[in-house]
């Protein structure tokens, strides 16, 4: 007769193994948090590790051919140290506006390796990207003479790529960006009198830029976009104005946030990927094979940290009232993209040797409902003064929120 | 026969009969709307309508008992210059933080009639307003010694009011926001020990507040949250230290976002409260009836506007990419507490002479499809430099939104 507690089958969240815990404190860069709190001088806070973000970059790099570039996709996190950071890791950054153009070029960037993507972009932005010399994943015909007219004007080539709609989605992404009608991109069976376009106007054309999908966690199903992806390239690069440098082949590897859902397996998307680098090595013999990642890379290197104000009981239900809230992480809230809200996975750090543990909601103080980073988890039993810690917080956190929501102070972000 | 064209039972959205349209463009404060955008000097922007926020005082205090203080919920739009306009037209200011606080202050609004509330109040704020000499909404025991000690410390009263948390909840809510267990306020049932503790305390207390839900356009449940709000008040107030001075009988007025809503109707809450105001008169001498609205003073009188920078054709469907997107507008995109996304009303404008109409879906700049300002809606047929209006905008809008997301620039608003 066993005496352990009973098994529930209830999906559980995946392990959060990338940050220590000691003696009931999270430990973040090689701090406890408590003293990471007070070196930072406030809460809340976000935190990003950096040894994290380079393990991540490595552990890529260990998994995929090295053949394959990879890109950071830095609207998962513009903080411009972090881009700092991630431009001396990989190999180029995919910007996703003018001003996160600046941030990359002010963090060093190589703007041969930079690209430039986005469904309305305005004339300025695209004229700032050819005096910049980046790579411009025209989305629209219309951005085609804004182009050419620039390039003209300032004397310098017009790098361009086309973002094409394919006619496939990434199964089981958490976003679908590709198949049936979409903003995004041009169609791929209509491509063709834009690529005689591009060649027309003198565009110095480069290559193609498909983007099926994110956050999905299922190898199969992106192994088998990147394959069709290449297929629809081949068959477009028929009718393109030059050879292919470029092909951006997407990003779509998702990190686990919700009770249930396991890593992304690396290995088959590896193996798949090497296949086709010995197949453009024939096919596409001057082009590189992009991957672009954005949450990869970063998500799981950060978390956002509150300090617990009050510990309310309403009705027997336990509420620990924060400094945060959806204001700095609406993501974590449920109200960003997700139908029904689910916990990221969260904890309570504290350094008082609390061992008890206890059904809790951790909210934060805005006048909603909706201002809820954990509904009823089990945590370790809480005081005012101690921090709660929600995971999987690097990426779409602090630029993904309503900061101004509630005239409360915008959130600290830290790089450790 | 008739020759009319078939009549759908499609709901459609209410007629936004407040801004008047004269050849296709849009009339907001007097102005063409491409006069207007010309004269704000870029796009995205919103445009509040001083007339039409004077004239939403001026029908619900045609309405409503004159013996009803009418606050403003500065939350739903803190822009400074409205909050200016509104402190000279309303009773009083409802601040949600320390930073709405320093707005309203700076708008001219009087100490005497400003009450804070929040649930996870930082002591700084709560000594904040006590030096600021406004009434703070008490919504746990926690707060009371704070509140104390900053009293001795300045040597000045500490106002104060129990926010309660119902047994009850307003029916058909938004938002709930009472009833069962919930973060706001103190529990009715565990209301007599913390009434106790501020006598203790020598705080100065003025009376209770009560906030059922929001956004409700059933004037049936209104009534009936107010009149259980007001007969909990009158039980509470049995153990209260000091006769009622002040009592919040919350907001929840509604405006019709979605296709088949109608606009709340006032006659029977003006009933309601005046059956009320005859009651409070025997029953609390001494206080005043208080209602508090946000969403329903402003959001009307609100529209944002974007330019359509591209019209694009994918797969049939004709997609208007314009410069403004979620980053500016994130309940219009359907991202912030919605559960299932709909359509606010919308329409595009534009002085060409055009009267086609088509189906289109309007979406900004940002590479995620949750960017979705209007989705399939039929509007005038739209070419790029038109602009695209979204009503009932006035509440939630820029300072809701996540601006800083993918690095665009911060949206710009105009009071007229």
């Amino acid at each position: 007769m066993s005496e352990s507690a009973p098994v529930s089958n209830k999906p559980v969240h995946a392990p959060m193994a990338q940050f220590p815990v000691e003696g009931g404190e999270l430990i973040v860069g090689g701090q406890p948090l408590s003293r990471l709190a007070a070196r930072v001088g406030q809460t809340p806070f976000y935190a990003y590790d950096r040894g994290l973000l380079r393990q991540r970059v490595a552990q890529l790099r260990a998994a995929l051919p090295a053949a394959i570039k990879l890109h950071y996709a830095m609207k998962a996190n513009p903080m411009p140290a972090l881009v700092g950071l991630m431009a001396g890791l990989v190999d180029g950054i995919d910007v996703a506006s003018g001003g996160e153009l600046k941030v990359a070029l002010d963090a060093g960037a190589d703007p041969a390796e930079i690209s430039f993507a986005g469904p309305a972009k305005r004339d300025s932005e695209l004229r700032q990207s050819v005096a910049a010399g980046v790579l411009v994943n025209v989305e629209s015909a219309r951005e085609l003479p804004v182009l050419a007219e620039a390039s003209q004007a300032l004397g310098l080539p017009a790098r361009v790529a086309l973002r094409v709609n394919p006619d496939y989605e990434l199964k089981g992404s958490g976003m679908k960006m590709g198949g049936g009608p979409k903003q995004f991109g041009i169609d791929a069976e209509a491509l063709g009198p834009v690529l005689a376009e591009v060649g027309r106007l003198g565009l110095a054309f480069e290559g193609f830029h498909l983007f099926a999908g994110s956050q999905n966690l299922k190898a199969e199903s992106i192994c088998e976009a990147q394959l069709k992806s290449y297929e629809l390239a081949l068959r477009l690069a028929e009718q393109a104005p030059a050879p292919l440098k470029f092909l951006n082949l997407g990003g779509g590897f998702g990190i686990p946030y919700f009770p249930g859902e396991a890593p992304l397996e690396l290995a088959p998307i590896g193996a798949n990927l090497q296949a086709l680098v010995e197949r453009a090595a024939r096919d596409l013999p001057q082009a590189s094979l992009v991957i672009e990642l954005g949450r990869y890379l970063v998500g799981e290197a950060g978390v956002y940290v509150a300090r617990v104000l009050d510990r309310k009981i309403s009705r027997g239900q336990v509420y620990l009232l924060t400094d945060g809230g959806l204001h700095h992480h609406l993501s974590a809230s449920g109200n960003f993209g997700q139908v029904i809200r689910k916990n990221y996975p969260a904890m309570l750090s504290q350094n008082r040797g609390e061992t008890r543990r206890e059904s809790a909601s951790v909210v934060g103080p805005l006048c909603t409902p909706l201002d809820l980073l954990a509904d009823k988890m089990e945590l370790t039993a809480a005081e005012p003064g101690d921090l709660a810690v929600i995971f999987q917080s690097g990426a779409y956190g602090a630029s993904a929120s309503p900061q101004d929501f509630l005239g409360h102070a915008r959130v600290v972000e830290v790089l450790l």
